[in-house]
């Protein structure tokens, strides 16, 4: 690190090295993770408006409370750079999201300072009243605090925290981190209601006389500050939701503000019982092309922080991204069937759906981080004739996991759950690895689990998952580019549990799952080199399964070798399995996929060499179970 | 039916029917209705209280729209009884909850006017907004109304869809059925807010005075209704949690005011956009013992309906149900333990949590109806040194999958999940089959997944999973009775992932899990006496599994048996066929469980039956397997 470019922030390994501080000081300290923040994602990316927008927040919040023995629960955690920075990790941020480096998360495995982990939103109140709950029962005299984003309040598990927080009676202070975003702007009611409290009149006219009054007097106004606060909030405590559900409401306070964060902080400190904070914040503050598109600098890859031109905005031509392919061709199917509906949870943008919201407006609902809502809300869209296409990422599925069996599957109705994100997702790391998906999915009667190996087979997976006969129907494709520039091909209909066989062999059977049939096709090419025979089939569903194709497998191999990019346990390899054991075929099957562990961080390609479902991993298992040492 | 007996009811089939009488005829038709429900589940047990709570609102309801073109959408469901006598199943209602009867639930396969299905809760407004959505889409001017009770309001799900609908302008009344109780009292903040905006000064005086004035002229009483609930409203709005959310609050009115609810669903259906009415009424309103005790006559079983005298209440000695086997010993592990605490979403009563804590209140936590909250709540504390068992049935467990994988096992949380109705539950059919919860849970890493035989083993399981090597453990249980009188022993712990041999045979090895294993020992007991011997293992533990026992099945048997009440895919027979198939064993599995497909309701041992694990099943199963035809 160049001496001298953060001189204050050298001094500052631990927050107890902050609170050394004069509060004055504190605004250059922001400054200075402010900027060491944009030098470091620009170089190596990661999420970077969300953790810029909460800079003077995490600043203020470590220099009142006293981590760890106070807990701060950060949620989604994406916006927990600074925190990081400032808990004795700035000279590992280096390899944050890197293979073995800091997860781009908290994690309670990683720091002391990090007392929940996160990756997931919505789950930050809950966990922090659990950790109050436990201090209040110890006799301890800890605060705890949850900061939370006016997206992640809006997802169910946010409200259930809120409406068990305002009777247990614990020292329990939530933060809501308002700035009008998820990903995409943060949609609904909740959404709107923050804007009108945050724009009311009343509060209005109270901070600007007060304002006015103080202009020229900053210790003044300073005092002020908890006038203020109580002013606004008495205005604001009668139509409160917030108050409805017993939390003392404070705010909104401007949370760019580190005098005021600082003062308002040490006030709540001292008040007992369930409290809310609202704190207005810029999400990309301080980076001007952050700020102006924030969609597009929630992780905007690497970037010239001088220009704030991105790297991967002048790409060379490559395969699509699977997430593309789904958003072009929903349009598609969505323009020749007219009961076709698309639905995210505050993932337009993530999904591509936004491709679709442009086009058909009507047609296409973003519904706020509400997995388990945009579910059940596409069964009754279905349940009156409609088609819904639900794209959830996979992990994030687990989130609607009982309205799929209880309000899609029981009740036969035709949703087409598109589970983008599925299998490892690379720098995201454990909490976003779409592992379970196929395990979870399989068990559901009347389910169809489809998973492509490229593009063309996604759109002709869509194309089939429309037509009349099909009911719950679920596609999973992987992060990242498919295979192939030339995707636009015209639709086909894919019988549903119909496998394809990719290559012919004597030596052993492989049966793949998705993607991962692509590593299976290298693998086979390189074993042929050696004169070993692969017979390679493209499963396509894991649900039904092709049982036509598994017999001959059963009848013809002595060894299997399965395939998938998810786990192992649960997955296409335990589908063979118990048809191979049903059916007595003597078989040794070896099962490759994503391990009965949690695979941590890092790039894709490292982790599925991790995993050994790479080319590398396939090519070595083959030769293994063919010559076991 | 006696003759005379409902004389206007007998009238009523179909909502038709009526529309076509007097609106003073309707408090008559509430008598009948109510009158018949008493006759009927007193002699055929179902949900009793709900049902007898909604009856003026149903007629209502019925009276006002006109279903099936306008949608009713019952959440959870176990208060649609008046929906379906006036719905042309009245005649079916005798063989309502039984093996192929009614269900005891709205079922959109059995009727039309059963817009959504139900069975858990919380699904309806997000169910409704489906509907409205998709009516405004083709124009149409249907009516959709979602009836929610204020105890399903906290789950999530239920705000989650209020936040999208407020943003949606669709034409969308919400019925909120607030009569203060889940099964339990209702618990958390939302509750408390509603009994202050029901109780509050201003809108009682509005209520008192117009009341008065208008006291002895009922016509004019009438004519006062649209103005008292306008001034209520306006009262109320600057106030309200639900008016926060974009919804137009009508209310609170009296739910069992016939005429009042005609009117007031009158006028709201005029009003576009997203509403609210607040309805006030009284779980078993009607029958006395059920408005006195409404947890105990929730489902109360027969009963005389002079006496109230329930059948249940004087049940000769027998084995102990699995529930109060975990409500004694989760306290005695308590008393032996202070790190543990008990968390029920809403269930004290059905999980026998309410032991726990009428012992140790502070102990033990009703979070309401919210198992995302109860499991991340449970992690939270489990962060906090403390060890939660967190009892949730199996199929609402499916609603907590994502807080189970990221924020219990992901961070190797030492969080105990009793997972109560696990396997078939009977009359309550496929909404409550506990069917998946080892399927779902078997591919979480770091997740134990235990399942008893009898209550000596549950005990066991539970002592084992406190102790202070385990960390993420669930154990799975039955709904209904053990099997043995003398349950109270002394604790041992069991190793984690150990099987116990029960029965030595050479002609076949049969492995099951959990109570089902009961009905093993029975089909093997007989089966001896033909001279087949069967080798019975009781797994324990789908994960982790017994390696060495499945060496020696594998080593020594050419059949196996897999014997489960779970799904078959992807249960203890697909864990023992994936691990024969890794090992190259070569046997036939043939996996006995509940079938890939939904089970209806019935009685357990029809529904067993019909599944084939009981013991007749597992008898001619073990047969066919060592004698194919």
């Amino acid at each position: 690190m160049p001496q001298g470019k953060y001189p204050l922030l050298d001094t500052v390994k631990f927050p107890s090295d902050l609170k050394r501080l004069d509060k004055h000081q504190l605004g250059e300290v922001c400054r200075e993770v402010r900027d060491f923040i944009i030098d470091e994602v620009s170089e190596n990316p990661g999420h970077f408006g969300a953790s810029l927008g909460v800079v003077e927040l995490t600043v203020a919040l470590h220099y009142v409370y006293s981590a760890p023995y106070d807990k701060l629960v950060w949620d989604v955690g994406h916006q927990a750079y600074a925190h990081k920075i400032l808990t004795g990790r700035r000279e590992l941020f280096a390899n944050n999201r890197r293979y073995r480096g800091l997860s781009g998360f908290p994690k309670m495995a990683e720091s002391e300072y990090d007392a929940f982990g996160a990756g997931h939103s919505s789950t930050s109140i809950s966990a922090a009243l659990g950790l109050a709950v436990a201090a209040k029962m110890k006799g301890e005299q800890r605060q705890v605090v949850a900061i939370i984003g006016d997206g992640s309040m809006t997802g169910g598990l946010a409200f259930e925290g809120l409406n068990n927080a305002g009777i247990e009676k614990s020292n329990l202070l939530v933060i809501l981190n308002d700035n009008k975003m998820a990903i995409d702007p943060s949609v609904g009611a909740l959404n709107e209601y923050l804007t009108r409290i945050t724009t009311s009149p009343a509060y209005n006219k109270v901070k600007y006389e007060v304002w006015q009054r103080t202009a020229r007097l900053k210790a003044i106004r300073l005092f002020f500050q908890k006038t203020i606060i109580a002013i606004k909030s008495s205005i604001l405590r009668r139509s409160n939701l917030f108050e409805a559900l017993n939390f003392r409401y404070f705010g909104p306070i401007d949370g760019h503000d580190i005098l005021q964060l600082v003062s308002t902080l040490e006030m709540l400190k001292n008040i007992p019982g369930p409290k809310l904070l609202h704190v207005l914040t810029v999400k990309g503050k301080g980076y001007k092309p952050a700020e102006e598109n924030q969609t597009l600098w929630h992780a905007p890859g690497t970037f010239n922080r001088e220009t704030g031109e991105r790297a991967g905005a002048h790409r060379k031509e490559q395969p699509p991204l699977y997430q593309h392919v789904f958003g072009e061709t929903v349009v598609e199917l969505a323009e020749q069937n007219e009961k076709i509906v698309g639905i995210t949870p505050a993932m337009p943008t993530g999904s591509s759906l936004n491709i679709m919201m442009e086009k058909m407006p009507d047609r296409a609902f973003d519904v706020g981080i509400a997995e388990q809502h945009a579910v059940t809300f596409s069964a009754g869209l279905a349940a009156a004739g409609k088609i819904p296409f639900c794209n959830i990422y996979s992990s994030f599925m687990q989130r609607g996991y009982d309205s799929i069996i209880h309000d899609v599957a029981l009740q036969n109705l035709h949703v087409v759950f598109c589970l983008d994100r599925s299998g490892l997702v690379g720098e995201d790391g454990a909490t976003h690895h779409g592992a379970y998906d196929v395990a979870y999915l399989r068990c559901i009667p009347n389910m169809v689990v489809a998973a492509p190996m490229n593009e063309v087979e996604l759109r002709n997976m869509m194309y089939t998952a429309q037509l009349p006969h099909c009911r719950a129907f679920s596609i999973r494709y992987p992060r990242g580019n498919g295979v192939s520039t030339r995707w636009r091909r015209p639709f086909e209909e894919i019988p549903v549990g119909k496998a394809r066989r990719l290559r012919s062999g004597r030596h052993i059977a492989v049966l793949s799952l998705g993607h991962a049939g692509n590593f299976v096709e290298q693998a086979a090419a390189r074993l042929e080199q050696e004169g070993i025979f692969v017979a390679h089939y493209d499963m396509r569903f894991a649900k039904p399964l092709d049982e036509q194709v598994l017999h001959e497998v059963g009848a013809s191999f002595a060894r299997v070798l399965t395939v998938e990019d998810g786990a192992i346990v649960g997955g296409i390899g335990s589908a063979a399995a118990e048809f191979f054991a049903e059916n007595a075929y003597h078989v040794k099957v070896t099962r490759l996929g994503i391990p009965d562990r949690f695979v941590e961080h890092g790039a894709m390609p490292q982790l599925q060499a991790e995993c050994g479902f790479d080319a590398d991993g396939i090519y070595r298992t083959v030769k293994r179970a063919l010559h076991p040492a």
